[in-house]
């Protein structure tokens, strides 16, 4: 039967490390560029959702992903990953769920703070505790958000608490984030209340709606957002809700709408945004795997956490 | 457990008023700017579908959209919009269901002439039944037609009597309207009888495929369109065949095919559609929700409705 | 169109009222027999559920019964019942949920203690709530429970705090119900911890797992078992756990799995225990209709609580 | 490539043989002993239904059977047996449907009275007329009919013309039988009306619930069904309705519903009327293979026909 | 994050030990009642087939199952069984397949022959390599077969050469069995060609249909079987088909038919082979995952080779 | 019931002949301009496929097409197809397969030099052997290869034997073809070894990713590529492997991601193909029907099928 061998040519899951320390044993982080940590976060989701089953479908997926990105030419082997597995989560404790979230956090800031952290939700409102976390361990940052959303997700933290609908609420509320350093691109149809655009206008915040995006072209306007965003902050923070995506591309979303963006589109944005020095985290949030249709999702899941990783070559190499 | 609210920012099922006329009571029917009417009939498909179950599939769809659209900047409630219900049909007798359509629009156009009527099917055969409803209540009117399909619908009526293949040719034999003030946009692929064709030439429809409307852009193409329905008919009657999107995005349009019209192409067409003054009544059919996949065809048939209706708001501002 | 008429022979949704209560009206309560009360709160499951969407699923398929059983020759317009809607749940605060589930039965039990409540679930963890909630209103009651589980359900709160995993467990360490006054009857196959037997024999819980109960006969089982408690209990709480089910007469019950109990078994111990005097709840949890397929869980569900209401028909007449 | 050849053990489609008259040519019907008829007619159905592609879709699976029943030691290759096609349907009018379908049993019983008749539908209108067309070619014969179905099909003409509820009234009003020569085994459940069984009272049908059949057996009260209607008839035809199966094993049937026949039943059912010399035709209704399942529904349809042929055989052997 | 801890209650994927074999490293076999074997070939399938997927899937599935058998109060911890992975298959050389597939039972039946290989295909055609392996580790023995199957197996090898529809065949051909220690259970339907009988009964092979079981049970038809077999082999192989279950439970077995087996009466069955001293080896196969619905049937082969190894035990303190 | 009849505006299915001949016939190939080829092998794919079940599927979904090309006003009747079924394939013995397809090629260049060979796969893995067949019939042509995929296909052979990853490497290295004339477009995402580009530079071929082609336009790139192979080969041999497709128009397609190539993209590229008078023969492989949703990607193949025949038409007219 099958005896391990010396992988030459990795897939992503041979060449993606996975923590396993002994007792006693100390890790030598400073081989990490990126760390990937799971958030199989889903009950504070507004709607039912099964994307606390994310982090395991999108691990079983990249299986099936070389490291080489054909279009750029570019090798991912060039990087050092890890993957830590998931943030433990309790099944009736909220707060305690986000809690542990924040404490993740803070914990990969201070014990190896040279690493990206990459993280695989759950439901979006594990984007308010991550940057908390962020804050929290450089609390002197001025941390700038690029969200890629058919949503503001800035609904009031009253009406259900800090559900997957007021990630951006609660990180503009709670002092964490202004709101003019967040730059929303993709919004569109008929899934915000007018409300939320008059709030984000009170606050500042930016946001390019997909129609308005393709005039310029998505990758542009991305590439602008990036720039301002650059000349103001310390650190930006990308946040994928993958319900941005179109439902024919997107089915395992459980918000994606028709009229929404392309794949090509979004992996080219995640691209911009791994090749700019300033952004120093991302995560990916609101897949259900249980809905999706041949796993389209799910593998888009991992092109968009690849292509991110191609841009963070670039960016080394640049 | 829940009481009803006053709702400040509802959702669609929240802002479109359902018609529950007492005993003896009198409807303003001034009130009204737009009569949403399902016709759940399609025994009169030429291939087995559940059409009939789409004017419910579309109610129930409708309450996961919010008034307001995003990327137009508009609210919907600035119209004020009922739902009459469904059109009575029979279960065995065609005709009878037939008549009960055109007299449903005659209805219509008699006690509150100033609503524009928008229409949810059922199956394409029921478009001739309306416009006749039409032209028996306005006989002076010169009515036009936009039609946005895969098919030209100009099937001889000796074949299969007044099916979903014969809408268009069954409204020119019957004089209620004249081919040439047939505007199809939206035939692609190897769907249509060559004899269509030439019998389309003859009467003069106008057409232009898929790929002939890309080349300027389908927005344009349907402006020209609706400009030049304008100059000559008092009416343009808007008939939206699902069918005409590609089946990647429209699995539940039993006829879709690889090749088809993309989401956004349509929701710009319908858009300007409604924002043309001399669009009066619309349609919207061969939508089989019982085929679809995530209610990816049923939502974009919501969102054809409601960008529908975000022109017609346009219109008003205009 | 559909004028809505006085329906003679009513499907089951024309004949269960819905409560709609005006400002400062008063309700007669003596009118009814049944409360339905749904339930839907599934973010306390230990594996990702939509449960919480099977109150309306079952509302929606409903329609598609008549209230005539014909097996039975009974006729279900004999009871009058009510759908008080749904408790409302809170999307990030799962205490509170079972706060708001525990209060809603304590409620039901002061305003009209002669309705019998039936819950539609949501997961189980609410069964401890409601059980909880009808102690709290009959402080001197000895409540036993009729449970249909392949579970145990007699996990550690200690664990992940008041799951679906530990309803029985919660209510016997609570002191609200007695270790010997459950019977649990469908055990079966790989799926509880053998400590969970040690522990279920330690406080004297009754249970019969699925091939002995065969060998009598599952109805004779439930019978027997209902008649023990009968002369020991005031009060006989029914669960069925959906989970119980076969897989192929269950495939939208997460839990259920091949070798489970057919739906005529099913169908028929709650029939016995809807015709039981001293059965004065039931509820029905852990079916996620996302997961269904063709509703054939959804159906049996309604199925489940048209078989219970048969049997109180059967009850009142003996 | 594939040379067609000499079959030595011939798979169901290459045993029955397929009508293919040329011009001029005279068929010796003398041959057959079994007609296979295909009425693809569903737009009669009270709901959607793509019953219509039920003949197409038995065609195309019975290549997965062979033609020897392992179960009797019978081999159906000792019976000719001869596909028609299917009878032609229009696409609009309803009653020439009817008639057609009348008319091609009419056709039948004239020119090979000595073939049986096999008719695969198509929804349940179309009994009504198979049987009316026996009746005109055979006047002074008295007719029973044996059906296994969930419902009684005895609602009122008057609510929606001849549709798929109606076929035993519409025979039993029309004179064509008499309600005393029915027997209806299999009904359940909610899902008749209590009026239309205190109408099957009054007109003397005979019906056994599942649950009352499963006492005694299914195939015992089959046959004594058969048995009875033996003695008072010159005819048994036997309708089988596939929504008489349980929805785990007739996903396909659309009023298939929990709670219904087993397949192992059903076969033997149809095996035992294949046996019984009384028994001259049969139909199978009521089957949408687009809503099947892995083809569970049109698979049992397959082995419904072959175990009423492996009766057959058993009673020409007998 | 997710520390891994001690576990005092597995779950099967926590008790089934993963061989992990360091270069000069030697394993103690001695610890092994159990090893299982994954046997990744569908490629030799008549039909498509992607049952090379089963036994990754089947390892997925099995951490849904505890290891106590709550209906026969058994732990399988009692056991220590360890999982080999799979034997290497080639993607163009069939032969080579076989080859290795032998030779691994060779291999296990020579390093550690007291343990019980349990082995997880792949389609049918395996069983004749494992078999002829066992005969070439053991020459002197008689090896018996129990074999659960809708089919015979016995198709001559010059049709396709050694496919899934020959492995019996190929045993007896071959002189590695005799044609009367053959016993096959649950034949059914129309699925074995008559000539197949026919050769069967030539050679002696044993046979009970599925009908024929039932009258006396299925329970007692395999015992008696095992009885049998018991009194003139040394060891006796079971082999269980999944294409021998019903459809609606083993939708996943791309040869199940209406018709066929329940899974308890499957799952009682193979708890009897496992408890019968001279069962030495199992195997399971024609299972593809990737045509089952909601894991149905990969769950009821995760259950099929636990009720084995239940039976084992059983074995152990009998 | 239905006569055939003399079908003036054919459907595909009617336009397209069956070969059928009779003992002692000849067949005057002279009139055919194209011949279809079926070749239902897919055991030699490195993954599960269903392939095989692919030219079965293709013929009966062009039923649900006509011949004439609403976008480019051509009918197809102008040319004669003639469709010579399938290639015979063995379960066991792959080389065999393989000869055999090698062998139909040979024997259709030598019968019928004249019509176009179109096969219907299968696996990539045929691609090889059609070549070689191709080049046994015309040892002194050079070929070409435009190659419409995801991957190189230039996988060793040594690997796994000549599988579905190795058709362009098998035909390289066994101086079939000279790398140089190898046109790959569609490359993208992260689906192909670094190494295998490194070969793919060493020996010559030319390559354009789907992101690089967009830049230019995909049309005009293989338009370029056609050119450029025109100038330097005798023949230009099609394969177009569904795979290249994006995985929302091409579920079918086991290998295919996010990312991919539009449907109208790759309709346009294979009707230029057709239209270049150097394009001899072509392939279309890799597609599963059972994996396939709402059978888009069949479809998507019987489109990709008609489009090159138009090309072929308009090749003719030139
Ligand atoms: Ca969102
Ligand atoms: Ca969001
Ligand atoms: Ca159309
Ligand atoms: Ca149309
Ligand atoms: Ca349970
Ligand atoms: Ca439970
Ligand atoms: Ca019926
Ligand atoms: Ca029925
Ligand atoms: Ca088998
Ligand atoms: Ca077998
Ligand atoms: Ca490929
Ligand atoms: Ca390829």
């Amino acid at each position: 039967w099958n005896a391990p061998k010396d992988v030459q040519e990795p897939k992503v899951h041979e060449w993606i490390q996975t923590l396993d320390v002994k007792e006693g044993e100390t890790v030598d982080w400073s081989h990490f560029d990126v760390a990937i940590l799971g958030v199989p976060l889903s009950r504070s989701s507004i709607s039912a959702s099964a994307a606390s089953e994310n982090p395991d479908a999108i691990r079983r997926a990249w299986k099936y992903f070389t490291t080489y990105n054909m279009e750029e030419d570019v090798d991912l082997t060039a990087l050092k990953v890890v993957d830590l597995g998931d943030v433990r989560q309790h099944v009736t404790d909220i707060p305690a769920c986000h809690r542990h979230i924040q404490e993740a956090m803070v914990a990969m800031r201070t014990h190896h703070p040279h690493t990206l952290p990459l993280v695989i939700g759950g439901d979006h409102s594990i984007t308010a505790m991550l940057v908390k976390g962020w804050k929290e361990a450089h609390p002197d940052e001025r941390i700038g958000i690029l969200q890629l959303d058919t949503h503001f997700d800035l609904r009031s933290l009253e009406d259900n608490g800090p559900s997957n609908g007021t990630p951006i609420r609660n990180l503009i509320e709670s002092g964490t984030i202004r709101g003019e350093d967040v730059y929303n691109i993709g919004l569109h149809g008929f899934f915000n209340a007018k409300s939320l655009k008059v709030y984000a206008d009170e606050v500042g915040v930016h946001y390019v709606t997909l129609k308005e995006a393709r005039k310029k072209g998505v990758a542009q306007v991305v590439q602008d957002a990036l720039q301002q965003l650059s000349q103001k902050v310390d650190t930006i923070y990308l946040t994928v809700d993958m319900d941005v995506l179109d439902i024919s591309v997107g089915p395992g979303a459980p918000a994606a709408t028709p009229g929404g963006m392309r794949t090509d589109e979004l992996f080219e944005a995640v691209l911009l945004a791994g090749a700019c020095p300033k952004v120093k985290a991302m995560d990916l949030v609101c897949l259900d795997p249980y809905r999706d249709v041949e796993q389209a999702t799910v593998k888009a899941g991992v092109h968009v956490m690849l292509s991110f990783l191609t841009g963070l070559v670039k960016r080394k190499n640049a």
